[in-house]
Parts: structure tokens; sequence; C-alpha cells
């Protein structure tokens, strides 16, 4: 029986501040991105979600990212490589005693927003990242985007990678997402996307924003569930795939 | 033949800023308590003074404090005691995660500040703190103040606790410090604080500030490295002690 | 015609994060007490609620407070007189340009959360608040507790002060508010909190959690916008006092 | 007689953490660049150094820089033009209260680090800046370079421009700075320096790195002041201003 991996971006809030729901996706993804506390998440919340993921058997990934709460890890920040391997070590570090404590462990890797649009394309923080996951721990994988420059320095480092396709994100033509900022770019019919994830999982194949059909490599597929519209597309998602028997499973 | 663990604070920088001489310092302690990042401490600081203790044999314990950049930790912070557990477990993991990019390891754990001073009698943090550590790691000791609540707490949950004396601080006859308020709480004259020390770690035996003759429990003598003037009474210390053929070594 | 003020705390997300409805809050208040950065508040959302509120002719007063976006300003923070000084200083000029910038001004001081509980009873950091807004401007009155610390700080540096009581809070015999740790604290009905408010105003008399009848000095009602049910407690409120021919206009 | 301006970054620490001698600098420059808590800063800092240069008659301007302490705002930071006008607006009102409070005044706004570098040719930035002063003060003067896009949005909203020059870096043939990571960037001889300075200011030429004399555009001078060498730079330049006759006071 074929299976995928379903992950989702967790643990986002601060302090009084929360930002999606958590809950609901912990009963529909297999792997959770949660936030490191440079983009979002105090420690309190992020063992609270570390807790909820361990209860109900779903495995945690660090999500790091910039740091930079005010802008939400969103804003492409042009540090300098040195500095962001001991930023990502120090991330991943704390949210490995975090999930330790919640009973569970860190499990992979998962740059967040700029920053991991930032690595698909630049080597040097690419580079950056790849090597600190590894200083870390060199089994560690990382979940990502294939073809990117983090990946093609994540595989130069000898990290095990794992390719990721969006359940709602358009793609152009050279399997690269369509830029948020153009037409078309998100998707939000969930029974359209459901079918679209399905069709991607089934036959490695998708429908660009052109037309043309490309293939993508998917592992895992991520689904949004910063609000209550997301929860339900990621349930549909979640739907679709069990009722054409696609196993819903974390990566190995 | 006799031996002691000097241990000093350290990584105390952020970003530009730096706080002391860690180069000096890390020629004279044995045990180096390395800030976390909430009181003080960028990753990339914290990286390079975890690389410097590691080539130097320094043992590096991580000193958690509050989450004050602006008050570097020194001012006391009604913070809820899970709250609070969960912010010494998020440094203690980001310090494990650097030490070992470093090459070293996280060996024991030393709050600071006014985190330090609180849990001498606040029962609440103390077990907070306590806690804490044994979350991330029920084998890491504590270091901290014979006495204290924090200790009670400690010996409670089942870690080792380790007691620090200080060089150059004046003790009251019931064996706490003398307030930084206080005048003759802090001495600064090398020779005098050298031989106290000295004196200290050989007979356990140290003069409060009222002439009273005292017991403390002295594991490790801690030392301050923030200013010129604080590397010198280190090294004076240092000097006094090898003299007194007590041999400077990390605490087991 | 009788007439009271209706204030409430405005502007308190930061980033991606949202808190309570402001925009259904500026319809039913006369007074915003918008954070200014320490606590909550980045400065693009600061501006959009002042914009807002200049729309809709909600006077703007600064709600200052400790430097805790983790806690949210809700922990006390033993910090030393000057340096709250000087972030109370710093805290309401950033909002008076923020609001000039949106076409309107500050009109008055509040400070937040556990400062605003610390000053009730604290003369040090009373005064350091009190001393702040004079310094920045002697004609800004205070909106606060009357019989307070900081109240009697106020008047002693010549600052106007204005009086608030709570809508949603049970008194103790004495005129101070039940603690939200004991049972009762809270009101939650709708209709009795709105008919609670009116009679206060009318009378200057509510009945304390004991069922003793205290006065209590009433220039502004502090209502509640962070949840739905907050909301529509506020519009309770502000139709009760309607119908008893109140007038809800701005203290002066 | 002859007159120029000398202006240096001033209240770049933060907490215990100090930057440069604010206080040898004060006997030398005109015009204090104090830092607005965004890259550096805290509040008690900023009034301290704001009470000096007060006492000493120097004028004060607001540094206004990205939100980044970590990075000490010399990481470029891809932030939204929205953002960045309220993040300037929301810094030159806190540092005018503070100016306020030590009984000065902010005379002029000066961007800070990778803020202000950017802001020479990146128009969203530099238009977000220039309206965010706009939106304070339409009086209140900018210092930057001449020919930047900061100059030009500037004139565009009405803003009165001040060309500064910089002491101790070296120009390219095009009038503008050479990068600091090439080599010959940045001038160390306290002599040459204060030179070429009397000579730029008395005749509005100076020698491009690769020898061509260039025409510079000389309202004020900057000077650093974060090293013992660099207060000696200043104190060097100052000397040979005043041995040339040139008068050092404020731009008009």
């Amino acid at each position: 029986m074929a299976g995928i991996d379903l992950n989702a971006d967790l643990g986002e809030g601060f302090g009084v501040w929360r930002l999606g729901n958590d809950d609901a996706m912990l009963g529909i993804v297999t792997s959770a991105n949660v936030a490191c506390g440079f983009h979002a998440g105090d420690p309190a919340g992020l063992l609270r979600v570390c807790r909820l993921a361990a209860e109900r058997g779903v495995r945690i990934g660090a999500q790091v990212g910039y740091r930079d709460l005010a802008g939400f890890g969103r804003r492409f920040i042009d540090i300098a490589a040195e500095d962001l391997v001991a930023d990502v070590v120090y991330q991943i570090g704390a949210l490995q005693a975090i999930a330790h404590a919640a009973g569970s462990m860190v499990s992979y890797v998962k740059p967040h927003g700029a920053l991991y649009n930032t690595i698909v394309t630049n080597h040097d923080q690419a580079a950056a990242v790849a090597s600190a996951v590894y200083l870390v721990d060199t089994t560690l994988p990382v979940l990502g985007m294939a073809g990117s420059a983090f990946f093609d320095e994540a595989v130069r480092v000898g990290l095990h990678t794992v390719a990721e396709a969006f359940a709602d994100r358009a793609y152009r033509p050279d399997g690269q997402l369509v830029s948020r900022k153009e037409p078309g770019a998100v998707l939000d019919d969930p029974a359209a996307i459901a079918q679209r994830v399905a069709a991607m999982v089934s036959s490695g194949q998708v429908t660009a924003l052109d037309g043309t059909e490309i293939s993508v490599s998917v592992e895992s597929v991520c689904v949004h569930g910063d609000s209550p519209g997301a929860v339900q597309i990621a349930t549909a998602v979640r739907d679709e795939l069990e009722a054409a028997r696609i196993d819903i499973r974390p990566f190995c």
C-alpha cells in the first residue's frame, strides 16, 4: 500500500498570542514542524504542543527560522553564514530539549518562511543551514524542496533529504512555486486541493499554473493550519488520500 | 592532594557587545558558566566561547537566567513555575547543541543573577529550575549555594548538587551572602581575596563580615571575569591555590 | 445629563498575532488604551489601530507596561525606578509619534497589567511612572485606581488623575479588586454586568463581593475586548448606559 | 569664517553593555546620532546620553535602524515599506520623548547601518524612511549621503537634507563609499584623516581611492567613536579643523 507523510507548521504562537489550530491539526498530520522560538514559539507554548504531539504519536520536526518575531520570520535577513549556523544549531538544540521533556524527540528539520524561500537559491545560507543540522546530528533528515540549493548543500554534507510538495500552492512549469505575489498562487477550494494532492501522490505529477504536466518529488505533503479554512482543507486532503487507499504515515 | 574547581560566568556578550575577558578567564578557570541567550549570549558568540572552552579543556555549564536582555537577568521576574520550567529546558537544550557543535558538552547547570538569588529562598521557582534540569538530563549536576531552596528541590528530584563559595563576596554569620546593597559586600583586594579562598578551601571555614568564623561547603569557587581587575583577582586566586598545593581541577 | 467614559485595551497584537477585536471595540468605547510595544504592539499594528481610532473619534491613551512580550506584561518585574522612568518615557513618546502620524494624539496614560497592579501599592515604581508621565508632558492625565499609590504619586507631582471602575471585576469591601486567583473575581453575565455598571455610574456605589455597599470613584469604566464574549459584555454595558440616559463621552 | 558640523553615533549600548566612549565623543562632536532602541539603546542608557548631550550643548539626532539587536542593525532586512514607516515613526517618537525628558529635543534624523546603506539605492525603503520623518515632523532635517535615493525621496516629500562626508572612509570615483569588504576602504592614520577632512571641508574635494579628485557635498563630517583609536582620530580631526580656522558648529 502506498503511503505519504503530511506535515504542517505548529507551535507558532508566542506568549498569550496563538496562531492556527494546533489541536485540530495534530489530528490530521503525521509530522509537526514545531517553531523554535526565533520566528515564533515561547518555550511554554512549545512544550505544550510537543506534549500534545507526543500523546497523539505525531512526529516533531524543528522549524528553524530567522530571529524576527516582529516579522514572523517572513522577511529575508542578510545574515552572515557563520551567524546563521549558530542560530540554527541553537534553535534545534532548544527544541530537542523541549521535545525530550515532552517524552518525544526532534526527528527532522524544516526551515521556515523567508529562510525556506531564501535557501531555495542562496547557496551561502543553504550551506549554513545544512552544516548547522549536520553539527547537531548527522542523522537528522531535512524536509524541503527537491532541486533547491538547500538540498544540494544538504546532500553535499551527507544529510538525508525528504522532498515535500505543497497542497495549496500553484507550481510553475520549472517545478518551483508560483510567488504569493502573483494571481493564482494559492488554491483555496478544499475538494480541488484534495484531489490534486491525491493525484500528485499517486502519480508524481501535477498540473502547473500554465497547464503543463510536471513531475514532482513528494515524500511529504505540506498542509496549512493557520485558519479555520485551512483546517477544513487539511481534513479534505486527509480524507481524499484515505479514500484513495493511500496510507498517511511518517516519512521513514 | 586536595583539589578545587574554579568557575566563572562567560559568553555574556550579545551581538557586537562584549562583556568581560572570556579569553583570559579560560586560562584560569576549570568550569565555564556559559550564558544561554536569555540574559545574554547570541548563538554565534556562544559557539565561539564554547569552541575556546573545548580547545582549552575547560568544562561548560549552562548558565540559565530570566528572559531579560535589557536587565541582564538581574531583575526578579514573577514568572509562573510552568513557564520557568520551559524557559530553563529551552536554554539548556540550546546550549547543549552549541556545546556539541563545538566538540564539547554541557556538564552542569548554574542559574544566573536574579534567578540565582531568587531560588536561594523561593521554593516555587527553585522547584521549577530543578525539575527543568531533571527533565533535560537526570544526571546533570547543579552548581549553587549549599542550604538554598534550590538545593533542597534539586535533592528532592534526585539531582547531584555542587556547592560553591564566592571568592570576592562577604558572608553573613548565617552563611548567606551579604547583599550587594550593603557596605563591605564585595571584596576587591586581590591578595586578600586569594588568601581567603585558599583558607576557605583548605579549612572549610571563612570569616563572616561580623568576624564570626563560619563553615562553608565548597566544591567550587566562583570568580568573576567582567573587568580587568577581576581577571587580576582570578589570577591571584589561582596562583595562591597553586602555591598552597591545591590542585585546580573540575568538580567530579 | 450625566456622562461617563468607557475605556478598553487595544492594539495588543504583535506582528502576525492579533488579540481581541479592536474594530468592534472602537465602536463601543470612547477611550482606547493603546499598547506601546513593550508588553504588546508592533509599530505597524499600533499605527493601524491609531488610524482607526482617529477615524472613529475615539481618544488614544498610552498603555505603558513592563518590557516583557513573552509574558504580555503580566509578570511583576523588579525593575529599578530610574530604568522604569526611562522605559515609560520611551513608550509614551513612541506612541505619541504613532498617534500623531495617524492624525491624532496621546490624551492620557494608563499602566498595563502587572505594572498597573504593582503601582497600586509599590510607591517606588508608582513614583517612577508618575515622574515619567510628568517628564513627557505635565498636562497628560493618568487613568487608574482611586486610592492607589500611583494616584498619590501622580498628585504629588501635579498630574491630573482620572479614576476608573471595572465593569467585570468583583470588589473587596476596602474598594480594591478581588484577586483573579480567588473565586468570583470576574463576572461574566452581560446583563448583570451592564446593570451593575449603570448603577455604579449613577450612584457611585457598588456591592462588594461580601455584600457590603461601597463607594467607588468612577470617571471612566474599563471594559475588556479580548474575546467574543467580552465584546458582547461591552455592548451590553454601552446599551444599558444609554438606556439609563447616561451619555457615553470621553473624560474631560 | 567657514564652519562644519561633526557627527558621531552615540548611545549604542544596551543594558549592561556599552559601546564606544560617549563621554569623550560628546567633547568632540556637535551632533550626536543617538540610537533609538531598535539596533541598540535601552531607554535608561538613551536618557543618560541625552542628558550628557544636553549638558554639553551637543545637538541630538534620531539614529533610526532595523529592529535587530542581535545584528546591531547591520544586516539588510527585507521589511515591507509600510512596516518600515511605522518602525521609523516609533523610534523617532521614542527618542523625542527621551530627549525632551533630558531637557533637549531631536533636531534631525540619520539612518543607521544596513538601513543607511540600503536606502542609498533602494527607493522603496528610502521613501518609507522619508515619509516616516515627514509624518513625525515636516521640519526635521535628514542627515545622509548626497546623491542617494534617500535624499531624492526626502526632497520629494519636502524634507531638508544635510549632506555628510566620512572622515575615515575611502571614496570611489563616482562619489560613493568603497565597500568595507574591499582593501583600503577604511583609513586609520589620525594625521592623514585629519588633513583629508580639513581639505574636504575647505575645498569640497577629496581624492578617491583610485587617485581621481572628486567633489563631495559636505555639511557635516561623520567621525566614529567606538574604539580608543576612533576617539584619537576624532580628536585629530577636530584639532586640524580648528588649526585651519574652520569653526566646528552644528549645521543650521
